[in-house]
């Protein structure tokens, strides 16, 4: 988190709130084991960065704040979940810093808290009232799976640029682009609108996912509260690897990547550091960068408003953001 | 399954060939492993009860076909989704005679194939184009998860009839009531049909899953595909043993589940035994039996069709089934 509070979560704090609210009192009636666990995976939540971004789009569009705030909730609960079953599947023992649901319980007591955090998302997108919301969080939740397994068993140690980017959409800039065009839709009847949103969403979160993967190179292990090389560990081959092979043909070392080779651990921290000292790294932030311009280019004919600057200013702490 | 094949299916079948086409279908463009896993998955489909009850209801009423396919396609894999994770949960090796995909794969492998199958069947609710029926469905996602994790935290080794009958609500009944209902709102716009029908698959449910609890006792361990006595195995109490102990409060080796205390592994084979043995089993049918008088009583005023004969010997089947 940025030490210096950006203004456009001082915009939107109290609905930022009131949507955590909404997210905990799903753990009601549950027993204290799962209320806590459920409670636990909610306060870890990070930087809601999708709720904020539902907030400021329908603010910014006129729409009901009630409606904003349950669709807020119901996708930072799906998203809260696909990590519950995420960090079960990459046998992950820490997530934000803190010990993962999967590394302290069974297996079946994971596979249900995430159940049942999916089913209340799918409860609270109902909510909503909009049966084209609901579609869209049906396709998205099917994207998303799809997304992991393309990671898991489609991808695993291949540079390919292609299935990279599919890959990212998928598991990530699906969700983005969903919780953007979703907003718009319960708060404007444009279509043009909507589609205008949809785009913005679907750039704002590749350049969201390019930042995540290349912090897994360069971040502070403590501070991401994940360890670093992480993903080329799991045969997740991200972007600065990805351009890192595509500049340096001829490394043999990194060049069996390309056929789906697995990489041996003893090279994995030697390719790290690799990857991490080349120009890939600055290459790659680039590539976020032009996501987050092109993803502005879907406001020019907005008129200004204090929603649009937070916008603005939400859009560039993507690719600003250090965790 | 019965050898005489019920009239009721035969009814159908061409209708249920298209259900499962539709619920094969989702898995394409998936890896072959996946593919396959799902196939088998769907393909040891057992009885099909649950698409059965939406098209009898649907064509009775009228209902395009198509939707009915659809829906049935949908709460179909919603069940098998619920199933798959269920095996993850239970640590169950098999299922329907055959190995569960959680004996063979990683919990990881598990848990993404039943996600990915609750997506789907939550894309398809979305198809058939009912806000009533997504809602609806969502709700009844959240309702099994409820029951799973009364089952595996809040009701253990308890022999307690009113937690037992909320229990095999949220569990099994609501997605029988969910299909009637559901089924009844796409061909009908009459609110009291649907209740009618909702009461109807509620019934049908109860009777479905006191069946089920009886074969853990009673069946042919071969047949149903799983060993006998294996709920008590796993501290699940039904109604078999909730009616011994209603009916032989002196009996001290029972006596401790009513406090929820459970049973040492080295009684657990006697205690079968002893229930299987006594007058609880043919009560517990007696039960099961009334659920489905109930259930009927809901087709009174419906004018006869070959649907509501179909509907009829349906509910029949579902008291006297052995499997």
């Amino acid at each position: 988190m940025k030490s210096l509070t950006p203004s456009y979560q001082e915009l939107i704090q109290k609905d930022i709130a009131r949507v955590e609210d909404l997210m905990r009192a799903q753990a009601d009636g549950l027993t204290d084991d799962l209320k806590a666990a459920t409670r636990v995976m909610i306060a870890a939540g990070g930087k809601r960065i999708r709720p904020a971004l539902a907030l400021l789009i329908g603010n910014l569009l006129g729409g009901d704040i009630q409606r904003l705030i349950t669709l807020s909730a119901a996708i930072e609960l799906l998203h809260t979940a696909t990590l519950v079953h995420d960090d079960l599947i990459d046998g992950a023992l820490l997530r934000r810093g803190i010990p993962t649901l999967s590394s302290k319980w069974s297996p079946g007591a994971t596979v249900l808290t995430g159940d049942f955090m999916f089913a209340r998302a799918a409860r609270l997108s109902a909510e909503t009232g909009s049966l084209e919301v609901m579609k869209i969080f049906a396709q998205t939740l099917s994207m998303i799976v799809n997304g992991e397994i393309e990671q898991l068993f489609m991808t695993q140690c291949m540079a390919d640029r292609k299935s990279y980017l599919q890959r990212i959409y998928l598991k990530t800039a699906s969700l983005f682009e969903t919780t953007a065009i979703s907003a718009a839709l319960i708060s404007s009847e444009n279509p043009e609108i909507h589609q205008q949103f949809a785009k913005y969403g679907y750039s704002i979160g590749m350049a969201f996912q390019i930042i995540d993967d290349i912090m897994d190179f360069t971040a502070d292990a403590i501070k991401v509260g994940k360890p670093v090389g992480n993903d080329l560990r799991q045969g997740i081959v991200t972007l600065p690897v990805i351009i890192y092979t595509e500049n340096h043909p001829d490394d043999e070392e990194i060049s069996s990547l390309v056929n789906g080779k697995c990489l041996e651990e003893d090279n994995i921290k030697r390719i790290v550091d690799k990857v991490k000292n080349s120009d890939a790294i600055s290459l790659a932030r680039n590539e976020a960068d032009q996501y987050v311009q092109q993803a502005i280019t879907n406001l020019n004919d907005i008129e200004p408003s204090v929603y649009k600057t937070a916008l603005l200013e939400l859009s560039s702490f993507i690719t600003q953001r250090d965790s």
